[in-house]
């Protein structure tokens, strides 16, 4: 069977085809810098989001009409794999990602989820076999059940702790069993509702420990998977514990896990932090910790998680500049953790808007990389820090020097000469790189 | 004398040009839809951010390098006036805009500061004789010294009041002097610290009365200027009364001056007050109170007023749509209330800035009429509201309903059908909009 | 039956009492200033947060555990009813309030709606009898069910209009029906998503529209509550009309509504829209539109709405204060529009929560006629305004002068001198207010 | 000669006395737990915010009215020490705390500038010498002088950093003459205005060399003060390095820095970055991290550092809770780094703020330790995580488990049991200690 019936696959038409189901940007195999455009942007669709996301919020329930809306429980879960690789293919995506109760419902007994689990694990094992799309990363939900209202591995109830671990177990091996580029740890519920009744320090000793184990647990089944925390500042929670990327990395060194996880970065969750999205991947990457990204936008006048598909254009160009810098993602990849809007609730709308995203990232790409080619921003920065190539400036980057022998030379200055930063210039360059690498042809 | 030596008159060189100092979008002359662009945009310059502002910031002086820095006093206010029309000119703009402070230094007493103003008004007169360059609005200071510390027209020191009010009536003599398009009035300090300490009922009426007294003063010295209130949340005060054009808008009708006043809406304000530059825009004109713009952005992730010049085209593209749909600004202008980074302190960065400004509205703008030609967003209203235009959705627009008849119908319905908001797929045609107007040749 | 079995009608037993399930500063029967704390305070409680709410959020499912989770459609219903008293009873409040879809489940068609609801008004109406607890207000819930999902009185779907308009219908009748104080209009989904594809005008005007036509239909069948706009700046939409009571003032005046309708304010809704709790309630106050409260708390780091209960003694102190200055609510009350967080899921609970929040507002009013009593911000407001009672001052006031006037005025000022605000003395007079009010005794 | 005739020194008169100049809850030689409270509060006055400040803001000039105004240069210095040791003297502070330029100004050259040091140092020094109050800690201002408009220590400009590096040696050789219990860092200028011009990479590397020199001079000198860094998100930059305390710790590990260095933690900025004043103490704290405070509060609705004298009674209990379970502040105080606000212009007002901050630590230690004395939140925390102490919870925090323990444990449990959190509950139980921990005698 089908759900889609009217859509075929999706393709690169270009920017003026009238064709509203086409990529306008986005063409799969062509080439930037000797690498498609796939292998570049490495794209995924978030289960959660595509099949499981009914468009309710806390003021309304779902409006979402979706084709498998007839189903239930297990037969609703295979009907939501048949429509995902269905979609995956219409889409031409090369990734997939889940949390483990996106793909099956959870049972009345752990061991009833678990192998609810396994039977959809198996079927999804199955038609991959048959796909190009692979599990970019999987998870385990450990936030949305009412036993996790205290966290989950956070949690100041032990069963609890236990729980979330035996979860975080079979996630580890679903992981192994569907060949996952990489495993994801957001803690939705790991912080605090109030400082008054939390005991932060056993909270986070016990978060570190749980991150061994699971460490422990994928080196012994020979799951080789990246690892990555995805930081988020608050909600549900007050206040997270890995509130952005710095908190995380100062929580990875304290536990002395930083060379065993690196960090999932997604844009709505930088803007919450009062952070750009540029700046937690330039964060990441200058201490080599950008591992994927989690590809969506927030409403910089909205104070929650909207999670919108990602068409600013300005966000792209420069995620995909920091991107590049890092010479790509590596084992990780562009998920659109990213919903349609509760008014955009038809089907097609699924495909209107990661198609919006993708070109998106396209365009966010093809300009990065002509920025790049032209050594634009580089060019600048050459310029502006020149003064340590040389001298005192030198001196100081070689670690040649000390208070004396920067006094004696501040003492000796007569004039201290700034350049301007230029920044009105700088934006301009940038609209002009925008506005002009493609046409209307 | 000359201030800007090397700096030549700025023309359109197209995107492509290497010559930093040229505009690349903005052609003064090109018309768009019957008008050219200088006529339809109507820029101006900010005397006090451009010709007095040092850049300094609350926590450092000032860094700017300007031509004029040796001079003082009088001489100063002079060389600045040189400067100004040396930059209008250089920069081509039709307008220009100032506090009474920002021309002229404050002297000793209010005749004093009187007689200041009197030369250098003079000044400016026979400058603007040999210039096309109009002065689009000037308005009075009344918030930066000390007196003003509680307020001018809101003080709770009704001598305070009285300074202000003759210092607007000064104000009002300079418009009609320089014949200003518009007077605006923005109520820096006309708001509160405290509830603790205000009775903002009386402050809010004084300000209904000077804003009354003022406009009958122009009526009898027969000065015709658009009055225009420019609302501001908060900053420098915790609350100001003209927090957004609505509440404007709701002071306005209160005190019966809604036919007196419109509105000179700036960008950062509106996004201080929650909202997007284009709602402001968008309320206004739909209550027939658009006046002027003042041009600028803020930062998102910054809760204070950053004045930064307008580079974000989504911004530009949505307001110009506004303005557009509004049949243009009329006696307003685009007036750039903005001022440069604290780091681009040098004379060529003023004009750099300018041109980036100029040159992001100058792409609002022809993106705006080609979105209006091919009627994008109207054809999307006009599908989306359609149930209005026939049977029970055209009885209630008429006015021939009640919840009698309403009842009835809604009893009758079998279904309700919504159509899909397809917020993405809206977002995808603006980008290609944006993407495929210009090209790099 | 009993569905709160081991809770015993809670009882002021002084704040050094040891049982946790007793008033520890509310005392209903105590008089302040020759009215009782309960005619003063008028606190109701919110059906759907206490009856209906099952502490679900966008990251998880319920977690609150109810005495009549095993009851299922109209059983359930009459559960809660019976619940619902008897909860009244034992927290002794004189109010309650509810949408229709709180008391009674939608139905497949209206019709079916409006019997479902018949059946409970009628059994609230029988448990009303033997009860103090009156209705303090209804609304209709149109927003939460997906037909609404653009909107309801300002749908762009004439059949969400009329849908919409005949629950309105249907609240104004069981308003009436059970005595209603007053009824509320919350347009939760009266805003919109994006500008991009709405008809800002059109959908205002519909909304003055129905405002008028909800009026006379009360005006027929007479139904003489006071009827409120309860304003919201966000959330769920991206942008509600109703954005804070000025714009809500706006709104009121533009459609010839002030005289018909006063504000429910809600202390998180403020926040959110950038005031503090206290200035929406003095702003409606000194323009006669203060109508009822909605009695919650935001978290001033979230960006959403928390609707945690209100326990901040300094937003208490200065909302009574703001309520006794307007002479009391009239016929509008303190309602808890307040949920127990997702972590508070017992039934213990909700009482805990109701006599934190009674608690609160008791000493907020205790310590605000204290404030009264000394007119401490009297005398400083007395003080500080003194000039405007004589002279220039007067003559301001009382519309006795001109610009020519101040001008000649102001001219002849040799001096101007301000008086210091006292910020922080006053907020040290008000901890002092605060901390001497109560004694561990 | 003495700059505050009328005032006496302060002295503690009880929450019911008549005279505004008194201490009404602070007295110095109180005891609290074996310790006064002067002992525990080690109190300091910031020199800038009470003898440089002048209250200007970026919309005004200053408005303070100081008895020193009518001096210059040098002698306006050395008038500010005999007014600051006057100062220290009347409110009985046993701190006080400086920048290099808000004690001397800036001359010509470094040299001219050093030698002013030395100069008011000297004086410093022998006011000392018949003083109780003591030097907190010193610290250079590297932000405000333009040459630091790109930074200091991450200035794009070698010579700029030998500059900044220079004062900073002078600073510690300053600590040292002085006797300074603390030597602080905060970055004003460490961050930056845009990424797109920025090698970030580079920048943190000098930060961190720049701490390194700082550190080893300090040993070659003999200054054993406590090192500290201030963490602030933003303002004057866009962005700072020390976004907040775990940024700074994620930083000092990173650099190999985290045992020279605590935390020197500011309200204001905690809440500028989105967390709690008591977040920032707490997370320190258990990092043993924590190591002085600048006490003061922001505005809940304003995005800037308002920097307004500590009265919130809520942080002042929580702040007092976390540093009292920390044992003390150790060579830390807590330092007013806050100003009176711009209407609170005289000299009595510098009084009446610091009575009011110190008033309100006084009632946050004494309610925080009738909290710890009544064990209120150790034993709700004691209950909470009862579940760590033994079985599966002990194998948990003993590190004597793994994933397949936990696994098969969970796969045995029947049920899991949450308890509530209780939250309300709570805050009504803190209403309650500070509504009675004082009363009107």
């Amino acid at each position: 069977m089908t759900f889609f019936n009217h859509i075929h696959k999706i393709q690169y038409e270009g920017p003026q085809s009238t064709n509203p189901l086409a990529f306008k940007f986005y063409n799969a195999e062509e080439k930037i810098g000797g690498k498609t455009m796939e292998e570049i942007l490495r794209f995924g669709v978030a289960y959660w989001h595509t099949f499981t996301e009914d468009l309710s919020d806390p003021f309304g329930t779902g409006t979402a009409i979706r084709p498998w809306d007839n189903y239930k429980g297990m037969d609703l879960a295979k009907a939501r794999v048949e429509a995902a690789f269905e979609f995956f293919e219409k889409l031409n995506v090369p990734f997939f990602a889940f949390h483990d109760v996106d793909i099956a419902p959870e049972g009345d007994t752990l061991k009833e989820s678990n192998e609810n689990l396994d039977t959809i694990v198996a079927m999804i094992k199955d038609y991959m076999k048959d796909s190009k799309t692979k599990l970019l990363w999987n998870t385990v939900n450990n936030f949305s059940h009412p036993r996790f209202v205290h966290g989950a591995g956070s949690s100041s109830n032990a069963d609890v702790f236990a729980y979330a671990a035996a979860k975080v177990k079979k996630g580890l091996e679903v992981g192994k069993e569907l060949g996952a580029e990489n495993y994801v740890f957001w803690g939705g519920r790991e912080g605090y509702e109030t400082l008054l009744n939390t005991d932060m320090k056993l909270e986070m000793d016990n978060l570190g420990r749980l991150f061994h184990m699971a460490n422990d647990y994928a080196k012994e089944i020979g799951f080789d998977a990246q690892f990555l925390i995805e930081p988020k500042p608050k909600e549900p929670t007050s206040h997270q514990y890995d509130f952005d990327v710095a908190s995380g990395y100062a929580f990875l060194q304290h536990y002395g896990l930083e060379d065993v996880f690196k960090f999932n970065i997604e844009a709505n969750h930088a803007t919450l932090a009062g952070h750009t999205f540029e700046h937690e991947l330039h964060y990441a990457r200058i201490h080599n910790m950008l591992g994927s990204v989690d590809a969506n936008q927030g409403h910089p006048l909205l104070g929650w998680d909207t999670d919108e598909f990602p068409t600013d254009l300005y966000t792209t160009v420069l995620a995909m500049y920091e991107i590049l810098k890092n010479g790509g993602l590596g084992r990780g990849g562009l998920n659109f953790d990213a919903k349609v809007r509760r008014g955009s609730f038809t089907p097609e709308d699924l495909f209107h808007a990661h198609i919006a995203g993708m070109d998106s990232f396209a365009v966010g790409l093809k300009v990065a990389q002509r920025l790049i080619d032209d050594r634009v921003l580089e060019t600048i920065i050459d310029d502006r820090y020149q003064s340590y190539k040389e001298g005192i400036g030198r001196d100081i980057v070689e670690g040649n020097t000390d208070l004396h022998k920067l006094d004696a030379y501040a003492l000796g200055l007569t004039e201290i000469k700034n350049e301007s930063g230029k920044l009105e210039r700088i934006k301009a360059t940038i609209n002009q790189y925008l506005l002009t690498t493609f046409t209307g042809e």
